[in-house]
């Protein structure tokens, strides 16, 4: 089989899935599965449809160029992916290995279709971790005065293994807008708090403080500011009075590692659009 | 709006949904939303199509004729919905309130959508919740030896009131294999305990015999073999040493009465296709 | 059985369980059930007896003259509750039926020990479920020039009714500060968010703005400062892209309803012992 | 600090708390948490004690001695449990990786008090794992030949390490009923399953079958008889028709991973008693 992913996005109107359907059923593309949604207060329509190439009777790129026209005929925006293509995937890490673990024993196991050039850390805690795996590890240590240095060693790291997907697996810096603006979309973090509750540092301090008895984790995309980017996923777990913050922490490791595997799980299988500050994700 | 919805299923083959859709697109009927799925063990295709007929161009005898040309084809079968024809639906009790008021009360604020002509139950004890409502109540009893004259009454209620759906929201009785086989697919049975686990009578105590430390509910369609029939949705809580079978009873109630509803709803929206022994349930 | 429930809290020394259980076993009271919390960082002490009187060789004076002799001691606080003197129970409610009609359920089928006098609003909307309920409705609206006014006569029916608890059941009128200073700890409030998410008025509007992929409720003491109090109990359910603003309002519903229920029943059964900001739940 | 956990039980009478504590009172013992339950159908009475020994004014022996003299006068049994005395842990593989990798990293975290002293697997697959983290890998193959043979060597290396605690992580072999008999209550299976529904072989097949719409899994204690021991721990995941059985296999991994390693904590945290079938898990 030769697979392809199609998102469409465009304002809502008759006939999109018929004409872009149409055109697939026409030319010997088989449609594995479509999903669509509407959002009817900004009449805009996304579509995610999985393809099976392998009998069509025209080649790939004169099916793009028949795409492309209904494409500008509908005002569409359109992404091609191929699965096969994996995604190339750098993971970010500071001291918690919990997330990290979780990450590369489900892409040793399969589940994660990608492959993972480098592991970067502001520190060397992990670094036996990365060599477990037999992943390169890339120390990068960073204070005020070498913010700037060490942000341009990561993007040459980045662009030198053609990085699509940045993950920040309990990564505690913060990157520059600018980094963030570049690689918009493609960065995600996982935030170990149910937000919008809990921004910012010591989420489980505050979360004791405040007698919650739910405590969360949130994967987000990254945009300049923070903790605020369009949420993939999140889950919690409860607490009651008993569960000092170190207890809350622990609590909190699974919820992380889960939350944030399934968020680079459904980026690496195309399944997440975005619609502005807020992400369509759909099933298979 | 007029609204339609189909269901239709045929063995999986290449351009279902290119050529559905390309019909309601050649004349003017709106896809609001459409989701399909396919059992790749089975070869099987499923989908469902909401529509708006509002702006169509031909009448629904014209459409209905277009569509069983392509049903006949791709050897489908089809379903037609029409929302605005709200389903009868009767509601079958003994004793146990909380599923009852929780059907009515989703029916008083129109999260429901049907009308429910009547309540049926072998004994007294709900009247006056019927009565709360403003529903008929029917006190139809039951012994052994009454049995088959009661059913012929039941039979009569539901051929008179025109009843699509019943449910069976804790009514303690079983219904005759005959009546259950006239009724396939339009029985709703609220099970309290995890299915397959704990079938038959008196699941709580088993479950507390048993030790388990989640007890559950479970919707399912009615089939002749008692708690066997197709499960539409399921939920559990946690439960743990200090449970009494009686507080298992009592933390049951929320669960069951959630699940019961949820199923419900998904029924009367037309969002449930059978596949054999297993449900599709889709999202909306 | 006559039972009694003591909640006990002091700073944490040796010998507190030792020394109040040996003189309800000197005296032939019967320790039916016994939990206690320590907060290492407060050096705080609480516990919860349950007690059974019936074999008592003392009378219960004597008994309360020993316990606060031991209590001054220790340097404690100590409450009596006996759980044979129902608490009564005021419910504050404005247009949302859900939350009132599962307290009034709960109550009706003995899972919420209390007397409910009397149901109060600011409409008239929900008059007829507390006929159904046969419990007295005072419908005392409000407008800004009329708040003194009525705040006054809410104060009236309390102390009339001598009210205990004051269950704000998506009542959506703010209490001035000298009340709720006035009935600390004992008015319950459900916030239909997750705190301190979405704090104030519109939370699923916020939530959906915000794009998050569950949504909450929150039951917590009223405190001077808008859903600042200590909480009680928080619950979730999931959703997603498809989920309109009013989806969620009514998916939130069940959450609401069901950790109001669970708070009040706590209050109602003597299990919360407030520790400043936060609370300690005990379980039986 | 030294540290003393006590389990306690023995038929429900009066004045068990009060003489258990105040023996520890009057020496000098501090109780930092106490954790009792009564089954009131089989009128037992159960009772964790954690104590702080550091400021004891007599030996160790002599409060032995004393309490000794208690549980017989009140007919009770007893267990000391001295945290700092590590359990030893072996886990038992065979070729899935996900729980034993969170066993691993929960120990190498420090959540998980215990010592590791050796991993045994009837094949070769995870040999390497046991190499991240150095620990002795033990490669027992068996064959219905050479099964009798096989256990005595599980038993001469569990003899000779002096293991506490057997963990079946995944393991697909059946123990004998005289092994397991001879570490009764020592011995932790996760079946991939909700039990009691879904016992043996192929549960997720089962399951998909089924067509339920959640899957569990159950840590439990080892009994002669199969996937009918004490249990522990259970949780759930939703599934829905979309999932294949590999992908019921996927999302069960992380329930069964979590479940078992939270059984294995409260095992080695001393806060399981059994009560025949049933196990009663205190929290701290």
């Amino acid at each position: 089989m030769r697979h392809l992913i199609l998102h469409i996005n465009c304002p809502d109107q008759r006939g999109i899935i018929a004409q872009f359907t149409a055109i697939l059923y026409d030319h010997g593309a088989n449609v594995l599965n479509l999903e669509q949604h509407v959002e009817p207060g900004e009449k805009l329509f996304f579509m995610r449809i999985h393809i099976d190439l392998s009998s069509m009777e025209i080649s790939e790129n004169a099916l793009g160029e028949i795409l492309m026209a209904l494409v500008k005929k509908t005002n569409s925006s359109i992404q091609f992916y191929y699965p096969e293509n994996l995604l190339k995937m750098a993971i970010f890490v500071t001291k918690e290995s919990a997330p990290l673990y979780d990450l590369l024993i489900k892409h040793q196991s399969g589940e994660l279709p990608c492959e993972i050039p480098c592991i970067i850390s502001n520190h060397e805690h992990l670094k036996e971790i990365a060599g477990q795996f037999n992943i390169p590890f890339f120390h990068l240590p960073v204070s005020p005065e070498t913010k700037v240095e060490q942000e341009k060693e990561i993007r040459a790291l980045m662009e030198k293994e053609k990085i699509d997907l940045l993950v920040l697996a309990r990564y505690m810096q913060i990157l520059s807008s600018e980094f963030v603006a570049d690689y918009q979309g493609r960065i995600i973090n996982i935030h170990h708090g149910f937000l919008p509750a809990f921004k910012g540092n010591h989420p489980y301090s505050k979360a004791w403080e405040r007698g919650v008895k739910m405590i969360g984790a949130t994967a987000h995309y990254v945009t300049a500011e923070l903790d605020e980017g369009p949420i993939i996923e999140q889950d919690v777990v409860s607490v009651n009075h008993q569960h000092s913050v170190q207890e809350m922490v622990q609590a909190g490791r699974d919820i992380e590692r889960r939350v944030l595997t399934s968020a680079v799980k459904a980026h690496l299988e195309h399944r997440i659009i975005l619609d502005g500050r807020r992400t369509i994700i759909f099933h298979s």
